[in-house]
């Protein structure tokens, strides 16, 4: 999987927003946003800032479970117009998650290549696409508050989540300005 | 598929609703309900009416797109949970959407078999998922409100929807009380 | 303040969800329920149960902070439409939340009086609502789900808040059915 | 009143999150961009588009319609805790939105002079501020992205909003980069 931070809100929309309603004095900018957000549960100041990602090659399995997250918006590729890509030659590793147990692995490869057949044969990509197995890659742009995100990385950097999402959690988070880790780092589970 | 109605919040929350803004003398309930919410687009009375729908035997392919409706509840059976149902004998059909092409339809019960060879092979459910075909069954517990509803009838009816999305959104329309009816099917494009 | 309690969704709602992805031999559902919900935090099976209250005479001030909660449904009455009410006698107890403070609550009748004047003057509701002080009364319809109302209890149940919308959330908590409670009482701070 | 754009998310997030499910060929950015959100209605590409803006001096009166569109967020001065500012000499046109119409705007001034006495006398600003007429100035950073301004503007613009958010509207159309607004402005009623 690869992922880009495509852009982000600077982090001082926050503080901007937190001195409409706590005293400037009160502490240096990191401080405040800290306490005021984190401690006191001030959550929607965090909503000022949105960090957009671009998400690639991840599975489909990982797509249900990431799309469960209605706080956020995502552009994904659709297989329904773009699986026309397998109609020549392919590279499997360009579409498949390969999950390291071969039988799993050669058994997805295989039937990919029965996906690739029904669609030289016409098949239209909406029936074909029933074939996918859940180790299809997919591609998407993300867009996640500071306050899901938290969230986000709570529920997906857990050591009960799915390996793939906590892969991607976890990568979203290095992906993260260094300035903006502070307000994140306490909802990271990591090891 | 199968779709049934669990519960539904009565239609008379809308117009209690609005008689807290509308003069009641304007009409009968069912007209103020209309032409205020239809009409004049005081979408957001609608939401007092919730429906909970048992949703059982769709696709991945088809909870895939239903997922991304975020204006609603979804409580979903889990693969992660529940794979080990394919140890034992099973009906094909009872797992597997047919699409009616009948290559398809055997590769994708020859592939099932693999995810059973898999299981009984002791691979753990979390690895094995990723051999699922989007054909593969689910079953959830869904609830949307009236707003949200008008909306996914709106997309998910239209001829340009995946067909089975849009076969579940004209039966989950059959199943709305008669009553509720007058307010959607506007909505709705059947034929 | 009065706050009735219109319509509730069944509670068995939540544990015909939870049984699509959770064991059902695990336990009785009240314990399931209260297990998987509150202690497991898969609080979104909450949001199939939703509460609709009618709040009648809170005032606009409790009214500001109740709609910054935005997982909820508001039809609130409009001062732009009901301000003729009062170009007639009115009983000043009917629109203005007393505060126990005789000078205040004074001020305020007073200063109703001279909305009064403006109104029998002609000038239109949606000038003279500017002079409306934040201690006049209002109504309205809310509905909430089970997860949001967690959420508005614990906040607003709170010391640090509000004494009227801290009213009113003790107000609410008491007119939910009894067998619901279990779900929510841990998010209430009494005393 | 007074409106400042703060940041905005760079409008090719858009483009870029649309390549991923359309043709590049199709057309330039800008057009694809017009057609697949305005047009066919893939409005979800919106959301990866944010605007942040300070905005100073609306009525309370305003707030209450403002907060009502959920899909923003705001962080607001809070009269809880600012009320104090009233104590010491004050300017009324830093306090009061001055309506046009003198008995009005007089009877205000006079209804905050006895504010002041309040507080002067030690009453606590909660208690206070259910003396503050809706005509009370606030101040708020409101973040919104480009689907739900869409949204924001074609209620708001619309001749029957109230004068004052209308006029709101209109000054945050006016304040969105250039760039922009050409998926906006189909959504903006003016004259």
């Amino acid at each position: 999987m690869k992922v880009e931070l495509l852009h982000n809100t600077p982090l001082h929309m926050i503080d901007l927003a937190l001195t409409k309603c706590w005293d400037k004095e009160v502490a240096d900018p990191r401080t405040r946003m800290y306490k005021v957000c984190n401690k006191y549960k001030h959550s929607s100041a965090l909503e000022h800032v949105s960090l957009t990602f671009d998400i690639d090659g991840i599975s489909r399995a990982c797509l249900q479970e990431l799309a469960r997250h209605r706080h956020t918006s995502l552009t994904v590729k659709s297989t329904r117009y773009t699986l026309k890509e397998l109609r020549g030659d392919y590279n499997p590793l360009d579409y498949l998650v390969m999950v390291g147990n071969s039988f799993i692995d050669g058994m997805n490869m295989l039937h990919l290549k029965r996906v690739q057949e029904a669609l030289l044969d016409g098949v239209s990509n909406d029936v074909v696409k029933y074939m996918l197995p859940e180790a299809y890659k997919t591609s998407l742009v993300w867009t996640i508050n500071l306050r899901s995100l938290q969230n986000f990385l709570s529920l997906r950097t857990d050591r009960a989540a799915l390996k793939e999402i906590r892969e991607l959690a976890l990568e979203v988070f290095k992906q993260v300005p260094e300035g903006h880790k502070f307000l994140l780092e306490d909802y990271v589970k990591e090891g």
